[in-house]
């Protein structure tokens, strides 16, 4: 088989940078909703959060001990063992009093430390002896040690983490206002496209578009409200781009400049295309545009690995600036040595699946075409080669997204 | 607030190493279900996917264009444009005929080559003139190129992205075998437990553990089954730990040395403590072990942050492991430099929140005690100093688990 070569570098392609800076400009976070707690995890604080009371409100045993008062436990040492009342309540302690405490227990009154469990020489029910003391405020956590009430604990636009969901119910915070999440629907163009489950007809493709895109909406942070397969129907591509009450509508398919392309000139016609040929390959006829209510729609090519790469580089940026998030693509990167070269068209930013060959190693896959989605089965990662860029020679240094965490 | 001391390691304390060793050795993948393409985003194949045809099954036109017969194109040129029929149909080819195709479109029979729009000089509905050539399989996919019948795409152990998704899709891959996602019972001992929204009495506690542990299970491909809060209940743990079709049972609270601490000596009651005591801190007091009917149990110290840590660099390697993933901790890491020195105790492993103060150099978090949830909210990652550290010097090159993607 022998490739079509990327598409030349014109004077109307758009380049990613460009993209990525039409995006940042022309969207903005969706409206903001409030959500209880159980319902934050992953999404992006629309507002600060300030703690508004002291945490903890109260001191509190750090440790399972013997809450006591420091000043009474001067003197005692192992030759010396102290003996102390066990106190059977845990409000408040007279002198010479201790009281078994939790770790995380509120003290007594009038007590100011935890002795540790270890110190205990010889105890009964009523009574124990002490062969060490401990300073005033040991193994105790202050009020407001964790945080002032007053403090903002996290900021506008920070994505809630597991660990941030505690932090809320632990300064019980039961609700916030969070950035909405993008309402997407998904509309497929294509020529007899059969659900991929069916026998294949000849004529037909399977769609691998829908299962992936749904995927990576879902990661990014949006909602698919609907998706519509229309073959080759205008009209109900019309009506699609006419539907309401979404924040980005989805085409894929239908992109380029073949016989049943109608995508961008139905765009073109019943709204407007911002962006169209975008200097990346693949997923380079991706467009960008608005409906005529201003509905950001975004054109996917159909070839899953274009729409794969289109969804990656440029169309999810979009989703995560709707909902708040970075634009930066969600992969992790590491500097790794490629041990063969990679030619790259310049005026094009070009992506090449790689894998792992030796420890800190990658090469390019060639077990498929750079264009199939089979070359990320045995990909560890990608790399994108800069459109000034003709390619990196072997034993250069390239940042690679790996693949680990691109789900 | 002076803190408690990490607790000094003892002859019969388990070094983390020795933990996840047990852990790697005792537990095995849970049982597998075949389960819908759908509903495979995330889990990890317990079979490996072998292709049971070619993809392409037929040749195809990588991009809109003309197919034709690449003999009869032999010498077009701009000077000696060739005339074409244009063929109606696209299911076979007459000689000196060419048709439209749009990019996968399956080439018509007796077609080997398609041939770009721009090659097109005139046209109209029944011919055109071509000005330049093509080689035989000029941008067309042949069968099998991105993958020939009988390859294994996948194999056994990896958990499917997105794109995979896609892959399996386009292979008409319907439903597969992966490993059983791990059922996991969550119980919270603990001296009046409140949720966290309503008004905290003076001896109660806000249950900040379980919405952060439901999160972090989740995440590494658990299933929570059921949340029981028993309080001080020495039956209600008992009856807990007699549930059945569960494949781990999460004890949170009770784990100390207190006089409310009873996860522990119950477990030994009904089942058998085999880790109790990790060298581990915050977390140290987390414990791993069997019910009679040999389900794993893993108690978690109630102290959010203890809970937390313990779960993050213990437990969550039990779901993975169960689930089939790596034991390893799902987060991504980066080598930066340390702004100031960490001093750690020798024979216990300690977590480190640190926080980004400039371009790769961090520093460790103050704002709030290490063992407090608040010191992750200004964290952007954490080092672990292993237990035969005492420590690491300013301007040291540490390694980083970055915060970023522990979500």
């Amino acid at each position: 088989m022998k490739s079509a070569p990327p598409r030349p570098a014109r004077a109307r392609c758009w380049s990613l940078d460009e993209v990525l800076a039409w995006i940042a400009a022309e969207l903005t976070p969706t409206s903001p909703e409030t959500l209880p707690r159980i319902e934050l995890f992953g999404r992006v604080l629309a507002t600060d959060v300030v703690a508004f009371a002291d945490e903890p409100l109260q001191p509190r045993a750090l440790i399972d001990g013997l809450a006591a008062r420091a000043d009474d436990l001067v003197g005692a040492t192992a030759y010396n063992p102290l003996s102390f009342r066990l106190s059977a309540s845990t409000e408040a302690l007279r002198a010479r009093e201790v009281a078994l405490v939790n770790a995380g227990d509120p003290l007594p009154t009038d007590s100011d430390a935890v002795v540790p469990l270890d110190y205990v020489h010889a105890a009964d029910a009523n009574r124990c002896e002490l062969i060490d003391s401990v300073p005033s405020g040991h193994a105790v956590e202050a009020v407001g040690s964790h945080v002032r009430r007053g403090t903002t604990v996290f900021s506008t636009g920070r994505q809630l983490s597991a660990a941030d969901i505690g932090v809320l119910a632990q300064l019980g915070i039961g609700s916030l206002s969070v950035i909405g999440q993008p309402r997407i629907g998904l509309v497929l163009v294509g020529r007899d496209l059969v659900d991929s489950d069916c026998p294949l007809a000849k004529s037909a493709t399977r769609d691998a578009d829908s299962p992936m895109l749904s995927r990576l909406i879902e990661r990014d942070g949006g909602l698919v409200v609907f998706q519509h397969s229309i073959g080759r129907d205008v009209a109900a591509l019309h009506a699609a781009l006419a539907e309401i009450g979404l924040d980005a509508i989805f085409v894929v398919g239908g992109t380029g400049q073949g016989p049943d392309d109608l995508s961008s000139s139905v765009l073109a016609e019943t709204g407007s295309v911002a962006i169209h040929e975008i200097a990346l390959y693949p997923g380079g006829s991706a467009a960008l545009g608005h409906t005529a209510r201003h509905t950001l729609v975004c054109l996917l090519p159909g070839r899953p690995a274009a729409c794969l790469w289109a969804y990656e580089i440029v169309v999810g940026g979009s989703v995560r600036r709707l909902g708040g998030r970075d634009l930066a693509l969600p992969y992790e990167t590491c500097s790794l040595t490629l041990a063969r070269k990679i030619v790259s068209t310049i005026g094009v930013t070009e992506i090449w699946p790689v894998r792992m060959t030796d420890f800190n190693i990658v090469e390019p896959v060639t077990t498929a075409p750079r264009d199939s989605l089979l070359a990320l089965a045995s990909a560890d990662g990608f790399i994108i080669v800069p459109e000034a860029s003709e390619g990196l020679p072997a034993g250069a240094t390239a940042k690679v997204y790996l693949r680990g965490l691109c789900r």
